[in-house]
């Protein structure tokens, strides 16, 4: 399992908000069922295996997982074959990883147009029974005019890697028109250029998105080391179960862990046992897919992780850490509802929300692209997350008087120093130290590390900034 | 009363399609409270007025209505005087209008940050029951910097018109950014430049935007000869009621009606017949806010609309001509939502959807702006609308074989002709007629009198063209 040495660090916050705890409760269902193959529709599924009790209910009820059965993986590579394929960018293949595990529950597959429609104009999904979930970030697939001309009337289309190997079928296809300026403004709030999603995966796609049932050949693995920190909706409830969590709150995070960080997730930890929770479980939860060039890579966040945690910053006992296997849009209050309800489905009832939640700078105008407090604002009324609790916190900030990081107090702002993703990084480029207490130095050491090894790859060519 | 006289005209249709009519049923409510003053919470609200049976209830269950008592509007008039002053354009003068009826119950005034954004990325609203109502363009009042600065501390604001007369008082205020880019953005899937309504009231604006609770000193009128045709909800309902009506059609437009529409209108109530609806009526509903400079004028159109009813193409017992004081955004598929919700608070319980409504060209690119389909994709699954039945229609087209308007029949494609909207108003600019049986000849005759009063008023310098 993921977790590592931890201490608990003491620190009082008079301005940690949780103005949802009043009302806070803990969703208990009798139980739930993971079905083994396609999410179904029949309600008394003989198939269904019981996992667990007490954690919140997934998306749509019930968790979603769309591999083949191993016993019949060969068969379907080989149906695979004759079938028109399409070939899965990087990005493609990140999202095939999240649908087949139930991470976008009740979603079965690549989005058709009513279910692309929806995410872009509600941000939500309704169900057959009237029942909304939450949804706001398109999952879809985009295909060119050629290769549509190649499907043809097929109903059916393999889905193969940069390889040619097949890795999931997509049946009861749908194919439809990718408006992709709509797509970017009312998912971006912009279209300005530069938006490292968009220059990646939309700017040059198809004119066409493909949508349907997906069943992935087996799961997907990228052979990288990490693998066993890539732990499913369903892997992470079974070790929630063992670890006899009664709460579970997430952390997203894509920077390095720095001291504020670990303050929050030890402060929000101490509130849930001060609210009557006897074993609060902290679900530290990296994502894993695309960012942009600027950000510290997956390989290195990982490592600086594994430090900061031997330090003995946080509890092993009480902290899971695992991968998000998901790429990262950048596009803040839309994004962050993602972020949330793809935890709902991983048995996250508490969820951390930050200043400007999967935010970034403005990639034309010399500002943020979101206002700082959209995104928690966003999130406490987003349809379909009426379940989770929202956890909005204050800035955290390093405490000269104290020499750590602390939650920023308002009355004596002269004491606080604010270092942001960007300065933390142009200190680790340049070799500098942040002051004592920012960051562990086994942590530090780390992100020096990587900086030097891109200026010793690359005769100190960094990787073009953005800001963020 | 607006109604005129009028004919059914008979035709077959098989293509008109209507998707939820097996389970369309009519929504009653034994019985339903207007407030005549604000929006109260009170569940148990002793002064409230009975007004009828029968007609879809309004969103949130009453009918906002948010005008001073008749025995307040001097006190009102004289404190408005002690207030800081902003003062209204001619489009938020009409959103002052729309508000104060309850055309957007239940909203009770110009949107607070949290329904702003509730709007920009649900275009719904959560009530405070948990219940969900449609709400898809943002109704906002902007200020600017110096504005901000003169209201200063204070709650509550006065509207004033041009001539410096209160209008109605901004009460609870709160003043919040006007993100400009993301307003448009979320709103028309598109920043491209051109887009009418954001030349007309966004680009120029202020960066704040100020929200609060309405209440309107005195209703609003235009003193330009059309205001009888200004009926409220509430009056409409009273209408609907006193003509019996067991089902209430309403259908939105903002061009000159031709027989294609008619046949549509007559359509649908011999169909609701057919369905079990003893009396059907139709709203046929001119929206009477701003319009882009080539559009047609309220004024034209009534006229041309009375002239249209005079031929004889509608039936006066069982249609309603009123007119819907809304601006156009020209915002597609979000803002037929707004069309559409504002009529259930009117007692419409069906709703009429063309191809593109509410769409135009693209202000750049050579295609329309929205898909054509997407207006009753997104309108049939919005959230909020669910007891609203929508009714899409096929096209309509001049059927040369038949000599006049007739459902499309792709059977036999080249009997057809289309006549946009733009070629209409090329032929009534260029004083050539349309073939027999596009349009009532009276109606024609207002049309051409309209081109030409431009050119005799402007030397021939029509207003800058649209696509549309």
């Amino acid at each position: 399992m993921a977790s590592m040495a931890a201490l608990l660090v003491k620190a009082s916050s008079p301005f940690y908000s949780f103005p949802k705890m009043q009302n806070a409760r803990f969703d208990i269902e009798p139980k739930l069922s993971v079905s083994t193959l396609h999410f179904r529709k029949e309600k008394k599924n003989s198939q269904k295996l019981r996992v667990f009790c007490g954690l919140i209910e997934p998306d749509g009820g019930r968790l979603v997982q769309l591999f083949a059965k191993e016993s019949q993986r060969n068969e379907r590579r080989k149906e695979a074959l004759s079938m028109p394929r399409v070939v899965l960018s990087r990005i493609d293949l990140q999202w095939v990883h999240v649908l087949s595990e139930g991470w976008a529950s009740p979603l079965r597959g690549f989005m058709r147009e009513s279910e692309f429609l929806q995410t872009l104009h509600f941000n939500s999904l309704r169900l057959d029974d009237g029942s909304v979930v939450n949804m706001s970030v398109p999952i879809v697939l985009a295909i060119n005019d050629e290769q549509k001309h190649r499907i043809g009337g097929s109903s059916q289309v393999a889905l193969v890697d940069s390889g040619n190997n097949p890795v999931a079928i997509l049946s009861n296809i749908e194919i439809y028109k990718h408006p992709k300026e709509e797509r970017i403004a009312r998912t971006w709030g912009t279209t300005a250029p530069g938006l490292p999603y968009v220059n990646e995966t939309i700017t040059n796609a198809g004119n066409w998105l493909i949508g349907g049932d997906l069943e992935v050949i087996e799961p997907i693995k990228y052979n990288d080391g990490l693998d066993r920190f890539r732990l499913s909706p369903a892997e992470l409830r079974k070790e929630f179960i063992k670890r006899d969590a009664d709460a579970v709150f997430a952390f997203q995070l894509r920077n390095p862990v720095h001291n504020g960080h670990a303050l929050l997730m030890t402060d929000t930890h101490r509130r849930l046992l001060e609210m009557g929770y006897k074993n609060p479980v902290l679900l530290l939860h990296p994502l894993g897919g695309y960012t942009k060039a600027d950000d510290v890579p997956l390989s290195w966040r990982m490592k600086q992780h594994e430090k900061v945690l031997e330090d003995g910053v946080l509890d092993p006992e009480t902290t899971v850490v695992a991968i998000f296997p998901s790429p990262m849009h950048y596009a803040g209050p839309t994004e962050v509802q993602w972020h949330a309800k793809a935890r709902i489905n991983a048995g996250a009832n508490f969820y951390i929300v930050g200043r400007d939640p999967a935010g970034m700078g403005h990639p034309v105008e010399k500002r943020d692209l979101y206002d700082a407090d959209h995104g928690k604002k966003v999130l406490s009324m987003a349809p379909g997350l009426e379940r989770l609790n929202i956890l909005p916190f204050k800035v955290a900030a390093y405490d000269k008087t104290q020499r750590k990081m602390a939650f920023f107090d308002p009355s004596r702002p002269q004491d606080f120093l604010f270092i942001s993703g960007t300065k933390m990084r142009t200190l680790a480029k340049n070799r500098e130290n942040p002051p004592d207490g920012f960051m562990c130095p086994g942590g530090w050491k780390v992100l020096v590390e990587y900086y030097d090894s891109l200026v010793s790859s690359d005769n100190r060519k960094l990787p073009q900034s953005v800001p963020a």
